[in-house]
Formats: C-alpha cells, sequence, structure tokens
C-alpha cells in the first residue's frame, strides 16, 4: 500500500490555494502556549472542502464531467457539492433520510442533488448510481488525494508555527489525522502528533493500541455527541498512516468535549461544532497525558445546530 | 486641531506587530461579495488591544513607570489591562459599580486593580486618580495615539483586499471609525467608508448630519443591546475626523442587532457582540442604503454575555 507523501500535500497545497482559506493559527486565550486552527472558519465551515476539493480536480476533466456522488450527512457532502460547483460537474449526495432539513437545505443550496435513504443504505446507494450512471465516488477519507488534500491543514501549521511542540487533531476516518501527521512529521519530525477521539467512540485508539483494525458498531459510537466523529471506523489506507505516523491518540469524555464547545464559544468567540472541540477537549483536561511545549489544537469544524450550542451556553 | 495621518497608522502597525493579531479577512458565509474582518478574535477579544497597546507604547517610560488608569467597564478596560502588563506597568480601572462579575474578574486576572464607583462618577474618578497618584489616563477614543492604533484594523483591510469597495465600520466615541477612514481613504480614495450605528444611539449621525456635536442622554442609549456603542457621544477629535474622513453612516434596528449576531454564529462560525456586529447587520439589512461592490464588515468585537448568545440562538 502506497502511502502519500509530503510532495503528495504541497501539491495538494498548490491545487487548492484559490478555493480553501488559509486559516490563521489564532493565539488561545489564556496565558498557556495554545494555539488554535480554527478550520470552523473554513469554506463550508469545516476542512473537508480541502479534501473534495483536491479530489476531484485532480480527476481528468473527461472523467468528472458526468458527474460526482458523495455519502454524507454532514461537512464532507456540503464540501463535495462546493467543489463540484466550483468545478461545473454534476453532483449527487447521498444522505440518510433522517438528516436535518437543514443540512438537506445547505447542500441543495449548492446545486447539489440530495438523495435521500436509510442510515445502512447509504455507501450501496452511492457505489450504485456511481456505477449506473458514470459518477465518481468521492470517498470521505479513503482516498490518497482527499487524505493529501487534509493534510494541506498541517503544512499550514509547521509553516505559520515553526516552534509546535505538539499537535492535537480530531479522528474520525482518520482522512485528517492520516494528512496532518504527514504533512507535520516530514517537515518537522520532533512536532509530536496526537489524535483525539471521544472515548464513545475510540474505535482508532483500539485499533492502534491492538494493531488490528478494528470498528465499533454503530449502535455505540452512535451515543456520542461529536457526531462527525461516528463513522463507520478507519480504512485500511487511514488506519495505515495512521500506525506508521501518528504518535499517539488520547480519548475525551462527553461532557469534556461540551465543556470545550463552550470554552471556544465564550473565551474564543469561535464556534466548533462538538467534532472540532474535541482537540481542545484534550487540550484541557487531558494535560497530563500529553507532552508539553507549544500546542496547536486543530478545530475541524464549526457546523453545530444552533441550538444544542444555545443549551452548552446556558450550562 | 491636527488630524491623525497615515503615517500615524504606520507607525502604529510596526509599534503592535508584536502584540496584536493581524486578523484574517474572512469571505462571508454567503455568494454575496462579503468580507468579514473578525475584531472578535483578536487579543482580549476586540479591536482596543491596538489603541491601548500603541497608546501605552509611545509613552515615555518613565512617565508611564507609575502606573496607567482608564475608565471603562469593558472591551477598553481589559485592553489596558493587558497592555499595561506587557509593559510591566501596573494599571487600574475605573469600573461602574453594577458592571458584570465576570468582567470585573476579567480584569483583575490580568493584574489590573478595579475601583468600583457610580456610573456617572467614572471619568471623575479616573482623572482623580491621574491627578493624585501620577497615573497616566489612556482614553477610550479621544487621543490620537488611540485613534492612529485602532487605524491599523483598517491598514490591513486595504492592504489584504485592494478591490474593496465599501467598509463598513461600528461607530461608538468614533475611535475605530477615525482610524479606519483615516487609513482606507489615504490608501484607496475610491473605496467608500461607512459608519454603522444602532438607531437607538445614533448621536454620531445626528452630529454629522447636523454639523454640531450633538451627545444623546444615556437613558436613551441605554437601550440599544449594543452595549459597546452607548458611550458618552463623539469627542471633538473623533468628530472632526469623522466629518472630514468618513463617507457616511447608517443606523440599525435592534432586532436587525440581534438577527446579525445570530447569523454570524450559525453561518461564519464566529461569535461577535451586538456593538461588534452592527456593520453585519448593516450589510444584511440596509442594502439599498449603500454602495455595491466588494464589501468589508469590521466586526469589533466577541465578549457578549453567553446567555444573552444563548436566547439569540434559540430565536
Amino acid at each position: 500500500m502506497r502511502l502519500i507523501s509530503i510532495d503528495d500535500v504541497r501539491r495538494a497545497a498548490a491545487a487548492i490555494a484559490d478555493v480553501a482559506i488559509h486559516t490563521p493559527l489564532l493565539p488561545g486565550p489564556s496565558t498557556d502556549a495554545l494555539w488554535l486552527k480554527p478550520e470552523c472558519l473554513q469554506v463550508t465551515g469545516s476542512f473537508k472542502i480541502r479534501g473534495a476539493y483536491h479530489a476531484i480536480g485532480a480527476l481528468d476533466p473527461d472523467r468528472r464531467r458526468t458527474g460526482v456522488v458523495a455519502y454524507s450527512s454532514g461537512n464532507h457532502g456540503q464540501a463535495v457539492a462546493y467543489a463540484a460547483r466550483a468545478f461545473g460537474v454534476p453532483c449527487t449526495v447521498v444522505m440518510n433520510d433522517d438528516a436535518p432539513a437543514v443540512k438537506v437545505e445547505a447542500i441543495n443550496a449548492l446545486g447539489a442533488q440530495t438523495v435521500p435513504v436509510p442510515l445502512a443504505e447509504r455507501v450501496g446507494r452511492a457505489e450504485q448510481l456511481a456505477r449506473d450512471k458514470g459518477y465518481v465516488l468521492v470517498p470521505p477519507f479513503a482516498h490518497p488525494d482527499v487524505i493529501a488534500g487534509q493534510g494541506t491543514v498541517g503544512l499550514e501549521i509547521v509553516e505559520d508555527l515553526p516552534t509546535a511542540a505538539v499537535v492535537l487533531v480530531p479522528v474520525g476516518g482518520g482522512g485528517l489525522a492520516s494528512g496532518v501527521a504527514t504533512a507535520v512529521k516530514a517537515v518537522r519530525p520532533s512536532t509530536v502528533v496526537i489524535g483525539v477521539e471521544p472515548e464513545l467512540a475510540a474505535d482508532a485508539a483500539e485499533s492502534l493500541r491492538s494493531g488490528v483494525l478494528t470498528t465499533w458498531p454503530s449502535a455505540l459510537t452512535s451515543r456520542t455527541v461529536a457526531d462527525g466523529l461516528r463513522p463507520t471506523g478507519l480504512s485500511e489506507l487511514t488506519f495505515t498512516h495512521l500506525r506508521e505516523r501518528l504518535d499517539g491518540i488520547v480519548t475525551v469524555a462527553e461532557d469534556q468535549i461540551r465543556s470545550a464547545v463552550g470554552w471556544l464559544a465564550r473565551t474564543a468567540h469561535v464556534v466548533a461544532e462538538p467534532s472540532g472541540a474535541v482537540s481542545v477537549a484534550a487540550h484541557l483536561y487531558q494535560r497530563d497525558r500529553l507532552p508539553g511545549g507549544p500546542t496547536v489544537a486543530v478545530i475541524s469544524g464549526g457546523n453545530i445546530d444552533p441550538h444544542r450550542l444555545a443549551r452548552i451556553l446556558d450550562e
């Protein structure tokens, strides 16, 4: 299995420069050495635009002209819809039929078609549409071009803060963490890259500890508030990247995740979704399990339900 | 009366570079040509650090060694406390005695002493402390060094987006608007700089329309949710700057301000205080009173009460 290289990430950075924001590193509001990498301020509200735009851009124009398809009810779906519109190609997003109307509308507003199906049928339907209609399937994380795109987050971090000692990155399917670990370790081998997972969806932590790719049933992972980190576990590709390149993984509790969301809004004035705030939760509440020194927490996205945020702010 | 020049602003930019964040211009989340200048992500949560740090830094070290004093229950007080700590000089902040405990604690946490007095006595007590103790009074807006510091917001805007056609800037005491108008009009005379005020605290709009510096009684201005824009009206210095350099002023209604705060949190993922969101309210709801073209809305601060934000998000 070929792992992506720092050159792949650099090529991705050049390819997405006109569309993705080079998000700033914000000094943490407390006095200790924390910086925030706020991908919640990114186009479409999450880092996902980096991988989606890079992957679609890397396709042969003749190949992608027929259209692209993705399965996602969340950030990846929005990102693929946005990127497809930028390239002027049709886009279909297969969504679970219980996805909130606001998410369906957001994807429709970007010009993409949505196809509601039961959760368990999403992947199958997307693959079927790819076969039947000739669409190109853009996977959420299990693709080298997607991982290289997400890796630009790590490249920007080490360029903007060469003295970073620790980078904390949320782990769901592992695309972001694979890309960030690739870029950071290539440019600054001494910088420690730590993945962060909810305790309730700690399949990557278990996989890395046991050395065997393990997925947790969705009946378990659906309990975490960090909905973006629930999915289907790592892929072989991301598992291999993380095993080779990630320095460690820590888990955070649900109340720590909620508390980090509130802390970010109250003191840093950024809106993070729970999945995006796990890195900050690790910094705030798991410090004794982390190395010291200048720390960057990647906030992967900001697409939180406003009423959920309101409840957290009232706590 | 000498007005500040673009050279004053450039000197201020050099002087504050190590402390203030060069905040990014964020593309607005909608498809029309809006950019956000999020000073809510600034150190201490508002643009005020720029003017306060510049003004204290410009003092003779022997003069400031005794200490500085400010009157403010809000962002200026935090900024002066932060800047004083950076220069290692004592700081006293005179606050109205009904200021929320959280604001008192924030200023104490920065190492400053707080002195609670009735609202009407704030200025007098600060002046008295300056006389009796030899402290240097750092005024919130009526000082050339403060205005030059705030002007760096405008300099960053025209540097980062030379094609900006319109800049929307909140007006309270007028320090930010004076500085921004100075910088923007000097570098890009064709860019239109528009001030924005709450309808309920529209003393600057009335002053500019009538040509006579007018202050509104606090019984009137205290009704606006935009607490940072309530103060005591313009000073002669800021009035003169705005009359010479501001292209116009628009007012926004209370429900428009609240709605802009919600829109910013939900779609741009930044937390703005009501005073900071008036510029976005003008873009969203007063478009027919504004010129077209690429527009930058300055979000002056993010220090909103979390429970107030929660109520807005639940609307």
